[in-house]
Parts: C-alpha cells; structure tokens; sequence
C-alpha cells in the first residue's frame, strides 16, 4: 500500500502521491486518527469546508488473513463534535489494499451546487458529476444498482444516501458488500461529512489489482491458520454468532437485567421471545430465503455473524440485523414484530442512516410523545420518509440529542451526542466506562466491556460492582484501538482474549505480512497512542474531562430489575485516562 | 429586602428565611449569579431536578430611582449549557422589593404530572394547582385574563406559556406589565427550566407592600434627581428611544453596513423603510392606537423605548417591539411586512419564545430550505403551532442550532448554541468580541460595543478595525454587569457614559439607600466578581476558551458591503478575559 490519495473537491482535482513517511506503518483506526488529528482544524465545522475525510484500509486488509476486511473512515463527526473513527465491512477494504492505496483523502467543497462521483482505479482517480437519478432521495438499493450498471458490477462502492445528502447527523456511509448488499461505517454521521463534500459516492474499481505484497508467505500462512483456528474454536465465535447472529445477544442480555427498556427506564422486557436471535434463527430457516442464512461481511470472513433475513415469501429484506439494531427498535422502544423491525433496518440502510442513533432516537421520541410506543408502522414511514424528509423524520435524522431537544426532555441516553446502545451502564458498568470515557461518543464497540461483564470472556467480572471495571475499560480500549488499526473485524476479540496462541498468530501475521518484529507489547501501545492522539484532537476541540459523564438521570433514576444507579464518581471514571 | 424564598416543587413546601450573609449586599444578576454557581451542579441537566432557578430584584428595584425596575432571573441555561441571567422589565421585581423579598428560589420537581401556581403574598407562599384552562396551549395573553380574574387584577405575574410547559429551548418567561401585557426574560430558555419544575407561573400579591427603606431618603432624592436628568439630557434615551423605540437602530445598522440579512450573507438590505424605526413611529402615530405611543416596560421609566403597536383599525397587536425582533424577521429573514412581523411578535410573546432566538432560527431555517425566504404568514403559523407543537414548531422553538442541525448547515450563527443576535461581528468588532467571550453566549445586552463602535456614545473607536476593541469589549461587559445588579434598565448607560455626574449620581443613589460608601471603583469590582463568578461556573460545567468563539463561517465568508471577515485570533479574543 504505497498510494496516498488526495481529492480536492474545491478544485475538482486529485493527486496521487506516495504515502507520508509518518504514516507508512500505520493502517486503518491509527491511520485515520493521526492524519485527522494532524490535518483537520479541531474547532472547524464539521459540514465545512475545513474538515477532511479520509478512508483506509488496515494492516491486514487485502491478505488471505481470516477477517480482515474492515476498512477504517475518520473525520470529525458532525453528531458529536469530537474526531470519528467508523469502520465497515463490504467490500472495499480488500479492493483498496490490492490496489495498493493507503488512504483516500476528500477535503474542500466544490463551487458549484452539484454532486459527484469520485473513481479510484489503479491508474488514478477521475470525478464525475453524479447521474440526476441516483440524487433526492433515492435509496442506496437502487444507486448501487444504477451505479453498477454504469460502472460495472464487479466495482466496489461507498455512498452518502439521502440521509448524507441532506447533511443530517445520523447519516452514514452506506458500502456495497460481496452480495451487492449494504454494509455500513455506521456512527457519527460521516455521511454527513461525505455530503457536505458534495460526494454522492465513490466507486472503486479493482481492475488490475495485484494480491498484497507479503514479506514472509510461509509465515504468514502458519500463522494465519492458526489464527482461524483460534476464531473457530471459540463458541462465541466459531457457533454462537454463525447460528444467532449478534441477536443472540437478546436473550443473553435480558436475562442479565441489561437490556434497556422502554428509553433506558427498564433493564428487562417480557416480549423477548418476539425479537431475539433465537426466534431470528428460527425465522430465517423456516423461511429458507434465496438459500442463504449466515454469511460474513466481506470476503474470507470465518465468523459469519450476518443473518440474511427474507420475508413471509422469501425475499430478501436485510442483513447485518444486528441486535443493538433489534434491540433499539424492539426492547428500547418497543416493537414487537421482527418483520417490521427488518423492513425498518432495510429502509435505514436504504436512506443511510445509522441504525443505532435512529433507533435510540426513535424510543427517546416515543418517551417525548413524538410516536406512539411500539408504532413499527409509524416508524417506518419515518424512516422512508427521510428520503424527501418531512420536519419529524429530519428530526429523527438528527439524532437523539435534537429529539432529547425538541421534546424538552432529560431522559436523553447520549454521551457526548452519540446515542448509548443496548448495554445499560447502570448493570453492565464496566460497558458505562467505556461509553464515558471513549473519544467517539457512547460506542459500545470502543471498548465491550459486555465481553467479560456478561458473557465472561477474556475476563471475569462482577457486571454490578465497581471491582476491576476501571483497568478493564482501559484496557478493553486499548485493545480495541490496536485491532481497529489492523483491518481486523473486532469480533476476533472472542478468539483471541482467552487464546494466547490466537493472539500470538494476529501479531505473527502482521510481522510476516510487513517483515517486522513486533511484540504484543507494541501492539499494546499502538492503541495506546491512537487513543491519546485522539483525545488530542477532543481536547483542542475543546472538550474535557466534564465530557466524559454518562447522563445524570443515570444516576439517580435506578435501573430495574437490580435498581442500580450509576455510581462511579468522576474521579473514578477519569482514572480510566490514567495511562 | 430581608426575606430569601425558597420553593421545594418536589415536596410543595415553602420557606420563607432570612438572606444568607453571603447574599445580603448583593442583588439582580450579581445575586442570581452567584447563587447559581454556589448551589447548582454545573453539570446537571437543565432540565433535570437539580436545577435551581432564582428570581431576584436589583440593589435599587422598588426605590422611586427612574428605570431600575429590572428583575434578574438566574439558572442552568437549556439553551446554552452556561449559566444564565435574563432580566426583565414589567411590575414584578418593584413588587417584591416593596414586599422585603430579595430573591425567590424554586428548587425540585413534583412527584405528579400537575402544574401548579406559586403565589406570593407578604405573609407567605402557597402553591395550588393550575387552573386547567390556561395548560396545554393557551396563550399568555389570556392566561394573564384568567389568573387575573382568580387572583385579582393587580397581582404581578410571572409565566411559563405553552413553549416552556413543552420545556422548549427558547422558552422565555413572560412577565406582565404595568399595562396587563407581557415583558419577557428573553434569553437562555428559562421559561423551559420553570416548566421543567411544572410551574406554570407565580402570582405576586403586593398587597400590604411597603416603601423600601431608604438609609438618607434626601440624598437619595437629590442623587435620583440628578441621575433622572442625565437621562433626559442625552439624545439617546432622552429623545431617540421615545420617539422610535430600539428600532431607531435599523437605518443605523443598516448605513453602517453592521444589520445582518439573510441570514449573515449580507450586511445591508434594500427594504429598510419598511421595517425602520421611523417607519414604526410614523405607522404607529397615524393609526393612533388606544392614545399610547411610546411608554415604558415598568413605573419610573423615563426612556420610554417601548412602542404600542396597533393593527389598521387602531387595536393593539403588542408592545416591547424591539429593533432586534424586527431585524430577525425583517432583515435577516426578509418579511418585508412590518403588521405581520407585529403580529409574528404578538405571537412570540404569547407562547412565551425568546424573540431573538426565534426570529433567527426563523431565518437560518429560510437559509436551510425548511421556510420559504420572508414568508410572514408561514411564520407566523408556525409560531401559533408551538401552542400544540407540531414537528416544525418545536424545531424553531428549539432555537437556531437545532435548525442548523436538521437542515444539516454549517451556517449556523450562534455562539454557545444562542442565536447572535442583529448586529454582525465582521462589521462590527467589538460587538462580536462580546457575543464570544460572555458567559451567556451570544448576547449584545452583555456588553453593547454596538454603544462605542456605530453610536459614538462612551467611545469612538472604528468598528470594522480590532484597535482598542478588546479592552472596550472587556470594559463594557464588566460594567453591564454591574448595571444588571442593580436592577437599572441598561439603556441607562446612554445617560452616564459620557456624563460622570449622572454616573455618580447612581452610585449615590445605591450608597443612600444602603448606607453605604461605595465608589466607582467598587462597582468595576462588583462587575468583575460577577463575571469571574459566571466564568467558574462554565469552566466546572465543561466549557473552554474553544466555546469563545464565533462560528467559523464568519472567518472565510466575507461580508458585504465592508467585505470583511471575523478576523481577530483565539490568543486575541481570549485576551478579553485578562482581568
């Protein structure tokens, strides 16, 4: 990966130079981190002309390593004001690192009211003005479809649905996955960004892609055999996610009394039969759509967590139907109908907006008596109608800081405007840590504490009890930003964190892949350094220690049915930063 | 004043105490301020039940001094997130002066889903239910009629209208005055944080009221006389605001090139004679409206600023018709209907929303495509809409960031989340310096460099030049605040600026009635410690110097017809605050 790619939408130029000494041994998270924080103005506007967007795939990315596909998207985020980093699968992490690019960068804003087509091949990048057709409104399903038919099938592609076309801050970055389906850089609404830019979209054409170099093949396929072995021995891993998807999760959490309810006022709901992955599993193979049940995000995924969930006459609705996605729709705000919370997931994907934000912001407005509880329909008009948006779906757009807004409420589940998914601070608090703490707003996938809090893995700890959360959050970040720079999905994480020799092959294949000697201590502080670089940036940005507060209702609202209330002092939480 | 009130709403108790030591000299915003920073958590959640909002009186409120009828209302701002002062004109603040009352505490929030009325009375406090028919959406105008009729028709009141019972952003709380209309505490959506604590108002019943003591009742005459003189001596408020109210400042704003238009892309409009000062007095003398004219917003005013605005058959539409209010509409939104930005205004005061802020979310949602470019009549439904709010109405009730956000714009001008109000900052400096470094966000009341830089009273310094802006910047929010803890309308500065004796002549009037020796050099300190109190606040609450900022567009987008840009540097601005 010896290709830097700067596009200047100002002047509808790009250039394509060779990779900034700085950042040739970094990859995806660490990457996008370092250039944002060394490139972007941390007090700039978001949506202005002054933030940058850069994509990049990880270390890994582009070799035969088992789940390596992740593709890393950093800029500062216009729903939290701090710098981003949001990765995703589908298929162009691989395309791009075979392609030998580093990083593509997208700054400035064009003069003229159009949208464009940024296209990368191996031999440099054009911009075209976007097709009239695929813009106002129309969803991702059909632009991927009229983009394939200009650009080709076989053509990787990163879009700003309706939702970054309108510049609202749930909007995501919607990928074309291996089936032609929609993968997303989810959080923080890099759509936004990606509109503001004026790019409706960027294809990527791996014609005459060459495979990764690798300094020691031989090595690397040790090692790397080992390192699938490691995933697929674990039962998380290697079963449980194949089998459920991450809505195994439901029943898992719900029995923890962890399970947000109803806006974060219950930790338990008794219709958890309608939505959890079992019932998922169960609907999937009872209905046999088009053949497919678990499939991975990208190519050369061995876990499989994706679930290809098909309606009533077998035809495909959505996949990636992740449980923080069910768990938003059906637990927190009540939807008991899995069909319709699929046909809600699809219309997101479709329009391009994050599905966690929308989903908490959706139960937050039921709590603020915008929509009825439970009202799948009414939601997914909402959603749907987000394409030309009406006032209430650019509401919901916006994310739940604006409906915690317009609905005069304090009961509003955010940490620095991000919304807080489906693991309760209050009885996971090691999880609680992490959404405080983190540089990218209340994010789960930082730092899942869930892991030894809940399903005990890697870890053993008391989910109600402050003992040991502190050094596990910081560790769990620590570890999640190194793995974030790798390229690698983080639900290795299963079967590395209890397998010294799984961990041992992830560090042996990057030294085969790059002819390195690296220890785990340097990967330890890798992350530890992409973290501190990104609190750089949060902190010229103007943000402090008062940031890293889970919602004061939290603490004195208790969460049934252990009736705890989040209890860590703010002395406590910072001692997370202690490192 | 010799009582401290304090409303538990949770367990509907009263207390009526003595005034804490710390208190005791103290009153208006140098009162509420510091209340505010010694008993409310800055990082609690406006909205929540550990905000505290307190009502108090200036030093000279109740005395026969002219204009110092102004009452501070103090708490966690939900618009901003800083600390907040509003003050208000109307008869409330002489009342409680006359009846011993130096502040009113409201503290809690009831265990019920009730409204209730605080009334106060020289005996005491009792709290009863709202009456039904003035919750859900009445007016303030008849909700002023049927407390009255309840009551008594000389009670003073105090509401939260339908935008602060729906604990909307820019919630004001309305006041009624002298005449049974409304005056506002404007600014910093208090009125939402009075509804959080589900009062729908408090009723004053002077009855029994006493004449403040005065500790040398001749000096105190002979120094009010000297300063009711310098009053009426200087063209501004002696002449100028009587005869066209603040909107004398359009065609002024409008010549130096300083009047904001659609929204911040133009510093001058071409329509100015349908909305200017003159046009509003020549429009207000031929229709003769009910014999007012010019009269003022509380007893003792001699400024008369305040215009009664009556419709073509001569009957009144509404009063306190500020330049600031006519500017947003009128200019930065472009209706060029001077009846339809009354009635917009009539309406405004109704639903109990901040003006400015209104107005400016008003034309940001024109500049971000949600209201079509000067449509009066669409916003004026809209405004009636936050009577039972529909999606749009509580968007431009949430104020002019949650427009920015829905509408995806990077335009956006506020500063701390507060609408800047009709004075541009590129094109007058001094001005902007105030909107950046106050701890209200962006206020022209915090400290009116507009004075110096366009009207040449107090100083004479170039507007579109940084020379000597930062220590008049720093000079005039020192000695507003000063002024606001008086209880002295600000526009008596006009009268003192430039003429020490009338200066002295208040610090007479404020050292007679206490007995006390006061000079001028305490009153700059008295200004200082209000500031550095109201700063620590803010700084525990999470904000930085990154927060004294102005929005970033203002840097790179010129403005015409000076083609200046926001150009004074962070280390500069933050210069302000050297003190």
């Amino acid at each position: 990966m010896n290709k830097f790619i700067r596009v200047n939408m100002e002047t509808l130029e790009a250039t394509v130079g060779s990779v900034p000494e700085k950042y040739v041994g970094l990859g995806g998270r660490a990457l996008t981190s370092n250039f944002v924080n060394d490139e972007v103005n941390p007090t700039c506007h978001p949506l202005g002309k002054n933030n940058k967007l850069i994509i990049a795939p990880g270390l890994l990315s582009g070799t035969s390593a088992a789940n390596s596909g992740r593709l890393s998207v950093g800029a500062k985020s216009p729903l939290t004001g701090t710098i981003k980093e949001s990765n995703t699968g589908g298929s162009s992490s691989q395309m791009l690192a075979k392609m030998g690019i580093k990083a593509i960068v997208i700054e400035g804003v064009p003069k003229e009211d159009k949208f464009y087509i940024i296209k990368v091949t191996v031999d440099g990048v054009s911009i075209d003005e976007a097709p009239q057709e695929i813009l106002g409104g129309c969803g991702n399903y059909d632009a991927i479809k009229i983009l394939g038919e200009k650009y080709g099938d076989k053509v990787g592609m990163a879009l700003a649905g309706p939702a970054g076309e309108y510049k609202l801050a749930s909007a995501n970055i919607s990928f074309k996955d291996p089936d032609g389906n929609i993968r997303s850089a989810g959080r923080g609404g890099l759509g936004a960004v990606l509109g503001s830019k004026r790019v409706k979209g960027i294809v990527i054409d791996p014609e005459g892609a060459e495979p990764v170099p690798i300094a020691d093949p031989e090595k690397f396929k040790a090692a790397a055999k080992v390192f699938a072995k490691a995933l697929m021995d674990h039962p998380v891993s290697g079963q449980g996610l194949a089998a459920y998807g991450t809505d195994v999760l439901m029943n898992i959490l719900n029995e923890a009394g962890g399970l947000p309810a109803n806006n974060f006022t219950g930790g338990r709901i008794e219709h958890n039969d309608n939505i959890s992955g079992e019932t998922l599993n169960a609907t999937i193979t009872e209905r046999g759509g088009e053949g497919k049940v678990s499939h991975g995000c990208h190519k050369g995924c061995v876990i499989r967590c994706s679930q290809w969930y098909s309606d009533k006459q077998g035809k495909y609705v959505t996949s990636g139907f992740e449980y923080e996605t069910i768990w938003g729709l059906g637990a927190d705000g009540g939807i008991k109908d899995l069909d319709i919370i699929a046909y809600i997931d699809r219309a997101m994907d479709d329009i391009g907006v994050d599905s966690i934000e929308t989903a908490v912001a959706v139960a937050t407005a039921m709590d603020g008596g915008l929509i009825p509880w439970g009202d799948g329909d009414m939601v997914l008009q909402i959603v749907k109608d987000m394409a030309k948006p009406t006032p209430l779906a650019r509401i919901i757009a916006s994310g739940t800081t604006v409906v915690g807004k317009v609905c005069g409420m304090f009961r509003v589940p955010v940490v620095k405007d991000q919304a807080i998914p489906a693991y309760d601070p209050r009885s996971v608090k090691g999880m609680g840590l992490t959404y405080a703490t983190t540089t990218m707003g209340a994010d789960h996938t930082a730092g899942y504490c869930v892991s030894g809090n809940i399903l005990k893995v890697g870890a053993d700890i008391d989910p109600l009890k402050k003992d040991g959360q502190i050094e596990y959050a910081r560790a769990m970040q620590i570890g999640t930003a190194a793995i974030d720079s790798s390229g690698m999905c983080l639900f290795v994480y299963f079967g590395i964190a209890d397998n010294p020799g799984g961990y041992q092959a992830l560090i042996d294949m990057i030294n085969a892949q790059y002819g390195l000697e690296l220890t785990s201590d340097d990967l330890d502080e890798l992350g530890k350094s992409v973290l501190k670089v990104e609190k750089d940036f949060n902190t010229r940005a103007g943000f402090t220690n008062q940031d890293d507060r889970l919602p004061e209702f939290m603490e004195y609202e208790p969460l049934p049915p252990h009736n705890e209330v989040w209890d860590f002092t703010p002395e406590e939480i910072d001692q997370v930063w202690n490192f």
